[in-house]
């Protein structure tokens, strides 16, 4: 029965229905330029809400927000009592944001809902459809702030004293936008969830050139960014014998040339990037007394990450020759793998519904990573013309955005279904 | 005979009126500050000119300058029809010059003149202390202008066409110089010389360091400067695989450990820098587009550097990786060795003052290098304080000008006896 329901769900997806609600949102801090402006905790973000809120009435479906501003829209199941399944993303966007990164995820939850109603489908648990706080991290820091709360990455308390660059505080932020469009509370963040699939456009190019319609994603790579400083002596380049220098670049070069070669795996899965290279005092004449660089390291395996470190700082120390040097730790993100069981239903579904799909990591972070801590939780990807996002150009075709919500519509159907 | 007029002729140098020349020249152009400005062809250089021509007519010696605006004072010799032996430096000083640098080379010389009279000294060859005309190349380029077209290094017509910032052509500003402070004429620049000697403060820490007051100076160090680009190409820190990248700064990190390795010679001559490195874009997440370094190298001898430039070649093209990359030449000079001869009589004669004395390249370009084509050349280096030149601190003391003027002084007997 439930193969069928998960069938009957795809097929009442509607792809005009699922376009018009991108575009009526896509006015909502519309810039005129093609792109959105809607951060985190604003008014518009608030019109937003109120918008996505209309449409849950229109439904019947219960809408209410947690103490950190998530928001949820839940369609009941037929056991009241059954922990709910999740699917959703953020209705937040960068300054210059488009009109599918985040918002795509909560409208193709939200098509499915409708799609449910329009096929008659009944499920045993609750599905939900909700949109974090602060995914884009912009306005405030972290990223990813409400999923984070929810999953109790950070204290609820910690993150509402969060300031913007204006001072304002989260919890200023939320009790703002609840004065302009009230919201029944959801309490404190964190209830029980029996699964999580969160829909986002890739933000990459892989699909595209892959010509696959579904991303199936395994995880979200661990990212770590590391400083290295070179401490030498400035010296005049035409007196200053070699042995007598402290010549901060040739060291730098040594570390840099040993690191690429220690970290180039067969496999080819560690992404090292020294993307910021500085040296001072940057004149011809001079043996350079200083250089900075950035380390940036990425690998889906925390153990490997470690290990790279490991290798950096033994490679750093190794090199420096006659100067000094130093390693920073700057900031960095664990790595996340995603539920097999839930990763087997997406691509189960995607290859039912006769879409080309493909395994591949998250590069970028998502919300679902924090989710991911406290049930099965996978995300389906769609392409993105040319991987572009954060720009008023990010594109995404109302097939692809149908493609995806249909797999999500069955996937969340087994989901909610199974036992 | 000439070993006791070498001798006498040292004795008759006196420190207090060389000294008092050199403040009565760092009056003209004084900055205030300690320093001096007095520029290639001004006004004011051309009042340093008119004193110099004032003590010269008072001991009865003869001035001329010839087309390029170089200015002798010749002593005679007892066989006017011998080829004269030169002396001198420079009188123009760099912008935020010191009381030092150029101009104690011709003082130093006609310190020699007069110590010569006062000893009662006659010489079989004359004896004539010059001035090179814009030796700092601050206001016209090249620099050493004078000593090059003296030397026929470069033409005349094509010195005398070459303009400062302002438009004025070396010819007009010799004009305006002349018109100001007239002086005969030595016709078109160049005639035979015996040999040359040049005085100078050795602009670095080796004599002060080494507690040594004569650097018998061995030649003047050869220079190339090189630009090294790489073009590879932007992608994503957390996305693009290694093998999908063109990354240029590991490719640039690669060439110069490479060659770091590669010219780390056991004597220690060649002179390696690599002190201008730039990145682009320089941003933390994005794999380098291009990076563009200078390779400066440094060493007496042209053929190990025309080797080094060679490897800097391979190196280059071995270790582009996936990246396309360039070698271009931007500017050089090609070292100078001086005359054994020349370097034995200082050397003889330091020692005979019991002055210590020790053997060392000029890092810097002297108008010496340009000299050193036509006739047996040299250099004298005297100490200067922390080896701090080009700036109103540069200080030497009384006593080391003096005796550097004393080794001149034998040295220039002797080569002016000498058949």
């Amino acid at each position: 029965m439930t193969e069928a329901a998960a069938t009957a769900a795809a097929n009442a997806v509607r792809e005009d229905r699922l376009w018009a609600r991108h575009m009526d949102m896509a006015a909502i801090g519309a810039t005129g330029d093609g792109g959105v402006n809607r951060q985190s905790l604003t008014p518009t973000e608030a019109e937003a809400w109120a918008l996505l809120a209309r449409w849950a009435a229109a439904r019947g479906y219960a809408v209410a927000a947690d103490a950190v501003g998530n928001l949820f829209v839940r369609r009941e199941g037929t056991d009241p009592q059954a922990r709910p399944v999740l699917t959703g993303s953020h209705v937040d966007t960068q300054p210059t944001g488009g009109r599918f990164d985040g918002i795509y995820g909560v409208l193709a939850g939200f098509e499915v809902l409708e799609a449910l109603d329009d096929a008659g489908i009944r499920t045993r648990r609750p599905i939900e459809v909700v949109s974090w706080t602060n995914e884009e991290g912009n306005r405030f820091q972290p990223g990813a702030l409400g999923s984070a709360v929810f999953a109790g990455v950070f204290p609820l308390a910690d993150m509402l004293a969060v300031r913007d660059a204006d001072g304002v505080s989260v919890a200023d932020a939320i009790a703002d936008v609840r004065r302009r469009t009230p919201v029944p509370s959801r309490g404190t963040p964190g209830f029980p969830v029996d699964g999580y699939v969160e829909a986002h456009i890739e933000q990459g190019p892989r699909l595209e050139a892959a010509g696959r319609t579904i991303g199936v994603v395994t995880g979200v790579q661990g990212h770590r960014r590391y400083a290295v400083e070179v401490l030498g002596e400035e010296a005049h380049s035409a007196a200053t014998p070699r042995r007598a220098r402290k010549d901060a670049l040739i060291a730098a070069c040594a570390m840099v040339t040993d690191l690429a070669a220690a970290l180039a795996d067969e496999a080819d899965t560690i992404r090292l990037t020294i993307g910021r290279f500085r040296v001072e005092p940057d004149a011809p004449g001079v043996v350079p007394a200083r250089v900075w660089f950035t380390v940036n390291l990425n690998h889906p395996d925390d153990t490997v990450l470690v290990d790279c470190v490991r290798r950096l700082e033994a490679i750093v120390e190794a090199r420096k020759g006659p100067c000094t040097a130093s390693v920073t730790y700057m900031t960095g993100r664990a790595p996340v793998a995603f539920a097999p069981r839930v990763m087997d239903r997406i691509r189960g579904h995607a290859s039912a519904l006769g879409l080309a799909s493909m395994d591949m990591l998250s590069h970028a972070g998502h919300d679902a990573m924090h989710i991911a801590r406290v049930c099965p939780t996978g995300m389906i990807f769609v392409p993105c013309l040319k991987g572009i996002s954060h720009n008023p150009a990010e594109s995404a075709t109302p097939a692809d955005l149908a493609a995806g919500a249909r797999v999500l519509a069955a996937t969340l159907v087994e989901m909610a279904d199974a036992d």
